[in-house]
This record gives structure tokens, C-alpha cells and sequence, in this order.
């Protein structure tokens, strides 16, 4: 039997700032990526995010992002190996720490924004957040790109990885995203999108914007919770994915 | 046989600011107390900080301060309990990766700055640090000042408590430091504070201001690596302890 | 002819967190506080801020918090007078290089939270913000609680100053707020603070929870827009005040 | 006859982390850059540099950087233009709160670390900084490295700018730096780079790396106070200079 496991950024509010739709999206999950004070989240959030996962049953991971909240992580900043190494290792300790406070397993690692986008494609950045996440507890699973960088160096230094793949997103021929300033990147008819993650993830392949037929891998999709329609796409994903016999579980 | 504990704070720089003569002063104490990015320190200080530690096999202990970088913690702020517990823990477990990531033990916590003051006459504020550390790790020692509420917090958490004595500082009858806004809150005959430390911790009391004899515990010694003068300090002080027959070891 | 000002504070998203329906409100206010940075807002907001309050030809203050973004700078912080005043002067004279750019005036300042409140009852900080304020441009009109210290404090420097009446909350018969920790503290029946603005206003008396006709000043009524619901108050404060023939103006 | 202005980075220290004898090398330069609070620098410590270079009578300019104060504005940052711009004008207008409160004058702007490297080589960027200073004050002088883009885009912007030589630095033969990862990119011999700096105010060339004569602009030589070293080799500066008849004052 086919399964996959739907993945979400959520404990991204700061202080008076609320961001995503965070105990509604959880529930859809089989994982969250949980914010962890530096590109977003802050103490408080972090131990209300970690209830929230541990009440839904869902499974924990950290998401740590470059040391920007102004910038939510979304800008590149020219951290050294040794920089993203030692920031990972923060964040990662940082959520543990609340994850170990209220008896709930810390599974998995996946980065942030930019960070997840160098890591993607700069195989010294990929090492150092795999190096980390091995430093840290090697049996935490590392999360990245299919087919980028990251889940190399994570294979690489002996963990188990899980290969993101993206619903919204085009592919081109090469297994890469269509970068998000061409016209195409994004995939807008909701339903095609929900197929093409079931194509993905029972067959393997999906089609590129050129029309070719790319293998790619679909360990775990990512979905959203920002706003009420993202929710609605994950709901119509559940159920597109159900129809066609996949489990939706943790990694 | 008496023996003692002798502490310091490291850890301090941040980026490109150094402060405190670290790789000097750690090989003197017998515990540090690692700051963990909130009032100062950064991931790149706290994972060399650890390292130096190991080196030197002293006992690693994590230093939450406010957060407040730009007043290094020593300005009182009014975060609530709840905050207090979450920044604490948050600060814990930063630190706790980057000793995990180098094999080397968490034994203790020492608040720092006014969350040390505060943790000394507020309770609440007390209680929220004793449950923060013990949430994370209830075999972990928690510092504060002798005689102070999170001495007692911490028995009533259940933990291993240490009380801190202050070499360089004057008692009041009570027990109690003498406020630094007063002339004799600081001693400055050096070898009178070394030998005052000595019969702290053999005979358990010390001369108040008053000139009465108060009862004080003297599990740790609070110790400073800021400057020569600061090292100058802790050697005398060792030679004293070790003339008196006290052993330095860790908690 | 009676004339108020509604000030409303408002700039204070930050990076990717939108707080407050500004667009909306500023063309209902007279006057606008606007964020500088520190308890929330960032260059990009000001700049778009500023922007928006010249659209609206509405009279743009500089709305100086504590540097404590996670608190929203509602915590209270142990800030010395000094400083109080640098800090102060720093907001402002970021600000005032966002208007000097778009060629909008400078008007007013108003300290906002935990630096308002603390201004409201200690002398020393009220003097602080009074000095920077009149150290940068002592054309500004400094705004404070009715009756509070920093209204003295802006006398003392030789400032204009503006006495801000809150329209939901309830007054002691000594002139102050009931404190937000008693039940009565915010008043729910928005017709009646409505009535009881223009009251104040016209006649320059507030009736207090205990029954007393308490003197009061109103220069300018604080409002918000946070929300559907307090835009909807703004709008019926300007329908009452018109109805009674007080017209809405800048200070 | 001819003048040259020695320009110094000045006001880096932040809350209880001190850098620089600010106070000692102040006198030996005639325009200091001071930092304004986002790559170093705060509002206590922005008021006493700026008290300090009025002492001295030395000229006060900004000196904006990247918004990164643990990577003291040295890490890249993929900042937009817009952000650029914004980011800009609030520093400046920060600073100039504190010239305008003690009557000081502000007279340029110097971009520091690698907001000051993009600047040079990255129009857009440099665009973005000359638009916030002209925008501010378009009498102010913008300071930039000889040849580079900061410089181009200050013309355009219709303000004066001053192109800064670096004594320290070997040139290539197309008038750039030689990059700090090449072997030769930094001059030792302390006198021969006071020499060449006479040689380069006086004659308007430098010799490159490659042997060749290449013209420079040297209106600003960037001088340190870091420590007693770099004090050091600016009186030694300041002594070629003045056998060689050149005159050292502010831009």
C-alpha cells in the first residue's frame, strides 16, 4: 500500500503577531515543522505549538531558518558552513527542549525559506544542516528537496531522509522547481495539483512544464495553513489521496 | 572533608564583541555557566564556549538571561511566569544541543543578571525556572543565591539545589546581599574575601555588616573572568581553599 | 466651537506579520501614531505608513516604544532616564527621516504601552521622553494620559502637549484609569462612551465609577484599528461628536 | 594645495560590549562614520559618539548597515533595493537625531562592511542608498570606494561624493581591490601605505599589483581605531602627509 505523509509550517506567530491557522491546519497534518525563534516562533509559541502537535497526534519536527524574523527567513543572508551548523544545532535544541518538557518525540528536521532553497542547491550548506541534525540525534529524519542537495548530504552522513515534494509547484524537465519568477511556477487549478500528488506519490514521476515524464520522489507533500483556502486544498488532497488507496502518515 | 564549587560565567561574546578572558579563567573554576543567546551569547560562541569547557573538564551548566542583548540581561524586565518558564526552557535546551553534539554533560542552571535577582526574592518568577529546569531535566542542579526563593523553589520542584555565595559581596544580618547602592556592598580587601569564602564553607557562616554572625550556605563560589585582576582573584582564592584543606570539585 | 483630535496608532506590522486595518482607519483619525521600529514596525512599514497618513492628509506623531518587539512593548522594562531619552530620540529621528523624505511634517509624539503608562506615573521618565522630544524639535506636540506626569513633564520643557481622554475605559475619581486587572475597567456600551466622549469634550468632566464628576481634559481620544469592531466605534464617535457639534481636527 | 579628509568607523560598541578606542582615535581623524544601531551601535552609545566627535570638531556622518548585529554587517544579505533604500533612511535618520539634539551637524554617509561592498559593485543597490540620502538631505556628502558603483549612482542622485582610498589594500591594474582571499590583498609595510596614500592624494595614482599605474580618486583615506596599532599607523599617516604638504580636513 501506498502511503505519504503531508507535512505543514505552523508556530510561525511572534509575540502580539498571529500568523497561520495553526489549530486547524495541525489536524490535517501527519507532520508539522515547527518554528523555532529565529526566522519566526518565540518561546511561548513554541510550547503551544508543541501541545497543539501532541494533542492531534501528529509528529513533531523542528524548522529552523536563517536568524532573520524581519525578513521571516525568506532572505538570503551569506551564512558560513560553521554559521548554519551552529544555528540548526540552536533551533533544534531550542524545540527539543519543549518537546522534551511535554514527553513529545522530536522526529524530523526540515529547514526554512532560504535556508531550505541554499540547502536545496549548495552542497556545503546541506552539510552543515545534516552534520547538525546527525550531531544532534541521528535518528531524526532530515527533510529537503527531491532530488536536491540537502537529501544527499543527509544520505551522506547516515540518516534517513524524506524527499519533499511540492503540489503548488511546477517541475521542469530536470526535476527542479520552475523558479517562482517565470509565469508557470505555480500550479493553479487546485485539482490537477491533488492528482498530480497521488500521480507522484503511487507512480513516481511527474510531468514537467516541457511535457517530459520526470521521476521524482514524494516521501512527504507540503501543504499549507495560512488561510482558509489552503485548508480547503488540503482537505480536497486527503481526500483525492483516500480515494486512490493512499495512507497519509508520519514519515 | 569540605570541598566547594567554584563558578563562573562564559560564553559572553557575541559576533564580532568579545568579552571575558574564557580560555583563562574555565581551567580555574570547577563549574561554568554557559550563556545561551538571550542577553549575550550567540550558536557560534556557545558551541566554542562548550568545546573550551570540555577541555578543560569543567561541569557545564546553562545561564538563561532575559532577553535583552542590549542590556545584558541586567535590567529588569516583567515577564510573566508563564514567560519565564518558556524562555528558561527555550535557552536550556539551545545550549543542551550543543553539548549533546560534543558528548559532553548538562549539569546545572544559574540564571542570570536581574532573572537571577528576581529568582531570588520572587517565588513565582522562582518556580517557573525550578519547573522549566526540572521539565527538561530533573537531575540537573539548580544555582542560586544561598538563601534565596529559588534555592527553596527548587527543593519544592524536587531538584538538587546549590547555593551561591559571593565572594566580593558584603551580608546583611539577614542573610541577604547588601544592595549595591549602598558603600559597603562590595569587599575590596581581596585576601579578607579569600579567607571569608574559607570559613563560609568550613563553618558555614559569615560576619554581616552588623558584625553578627549569620548561618549561610556555600555549596558554590561565584567567581569572575573579565579581566587579570578577575583571574588574579580565583588563584588566591584556590590557594586559600587549598591551605584550608577545602577541595574545589564540581556540584 | 469645540474641536477634538482622534489619534489612532498605527504602522505597527512588521516583516511578514500584518497587524492593524491601517488603510481603513487612518482616514477616520485626525492623527496617527506611527511605530518607529522598536515594540513593532520596520523601515519598510514606516515608509508605506507615512505614506498612507499623507494620502489621508491626516497629522503623522512618532509612536516611541520599548525596544521589545516580542513584547510588544507591553512588558515593562528597567530602562534608566538616559536611557529613556536616547531611545526615544532615536524613534523619533527615524521617523522623522521617513517624513522629511515624502515631505510630510513631523507633529507629534506619543509613547506608546508599558513607555506610556510608566510616563503616566514616573516623573524622571516622563522628563526623559519630555527632553527628547523637546532636544529634537520643540515645535512637537507631546501627547499623554489626561492628568499624568508626562503632561507635566511636556509643561515643564516648554512643550505644547495634547491631554488623551480613553473612550472605553473607566476613570477613578482621582482622575486616573481603573486598572485593566478590575472588572470595570473597560466600558462596553460603546453609545455611552461615545456620549461620554463628546461630554468630556463639551464640558470637560468625565463621571467616575464611584459617582464622582471628575475634571477631565480631552485634546484627543485614543482610537483603534485593530478590527472590524473598533472601526465601526471610530465611525460612531465621529457620528456622535458631529451630531453635538464638535469638529474633528489635528492638534 | 592639496587636502585629503581621514575618515574612521566610530560608535560600534553595543550596550555592555565595547569595541574600539573611539575617544583616542577620534582626534587623529577629521570625518568619523558612526554606527546607527543595526550592524553595531545603539541609541546610549550613538549619543556619546556623537558628543564625543563634537569635542573633537570633527566631521559626523552616518554610517548604515546591514541589519545583522551578530554578523556585525559583514554577511551579505539579499536585501531588495526598496529594502536597501528604507533601511538607509532609517539609519540616518536615527543618527541625525542625536547630531539635531546636540546641534551638531550631520555631513555624509558612508555605507559600512558589505552594504558598503554591494554598494560598489551592485547599481541597484547603490542606487537605493544614494536615493535615501538624497531624499534625506541632498546637501549631505555620500561616501563610497573610489571607482565603484556607490560612487556613480551618488552623481546621478545630483549629490557630492567622496571616492575613498584604502591605505592597506593593494589595487588591481583595473583600479579594484584586490580580494581579501587573494595573498597579496593587504599592504604590511606601514610606511611604504602611508607613502602611496601621499602618492595617491598628491598624483592621483596607485601602482597595481600587476606594476601598473592606475589612477585613483583618494578624497577620504579609511583609517581604524581598533586598537593601539591601528592608532598608530594613522600619526604615522598624518606625519607623511603633512611632510608631504598635504593638508588633512573634512570633506
Amino acid at each position: 500500500m501506498h502511503t505519504v505523509d503531508l507535512n505543514c509550517d505552523i508556530g510561525e506567530s511572534f509575540g502580539a503577531y498571529a500568523m497561520g491557522l495553526d489549530a486547524r491546519v495541525i489536524p490535517l497534518a501527519s507532520s508539522v515543522n515547527v518554528a523555532c525563534g529565529m526566522h519566526a516562533g518565540d518561546p511561548l509559541v513554541m510550547e503551544r505549538t508543541v501541545a497543539l502537535a501532541a494533542e492531534a497526534s501528529v509528529a513533531v519536527g523542528a524548522h529552523p531558518g536563517y536568524p532573520d524574523l524581519q525578513g521571516f527567513g525568506r532572505r538570503d543572508m551569506a551564512l558560513s558552513p560553521r554559521e548554519v551548523r551552529a544555528f540548526t544545532l540552536y533551533q533544534i535544541g531550542a524545540l527539543a527542549a519543549f518537546c522534551q518538557a511535554q514527553g513529545v518525540a522530536l522526529r524530523h528536521v526540515k529547514p526554512h525559506g532560504q535556508l531550505y532553497n541554499r540547502a536545496a542547491r549548495d552542497r556545503a550548506c546541506a552539510d552543515a544542516i545534516a552534520d547538525a541534525v546527525r550531531s544532534f540525534d541521528s535518528k531524526l529524519v532530515l527533510v529537503g528537496l527531491a532530488g536536491g542537495q540537502l537529501i544527499e548530504a543527509g544520505r551522506a552522513a547516515g540518516l534517513r531522509t524524506a524527499s519533499e515534494f511540492f503540489a503548488d509547484r511546477n517541475y521542469t524537465q530536470h526535476g527542479t522547481l520552475v523558479p517562482r519568477t517565470q509565469p508557470n511556477a505555480v500550479l493553479t487549478d487546485e485539482t490537477a495539483a491533488a492528482k498530480r500528488v497521488v500521480q507522484a506519490v503511487r507512480e513516481g514521476w511527474v510531468e514537467s512544464v516541457e511535457g517530459a515524464r520526470v521521476p521524482v520522489a514524494a516521501d512527504t507533500i507540503c501543504t499549507h495553513g495560512d488561510n482558509e483556502h489552503a485548508l480547503a486544498f488540503v482537505r480536497l488532497l486527503r481526500q483525492e489521496l483516500s480515494a486512490a488507496g493512499v495512507e497519509v502518515r508520519p514519515l
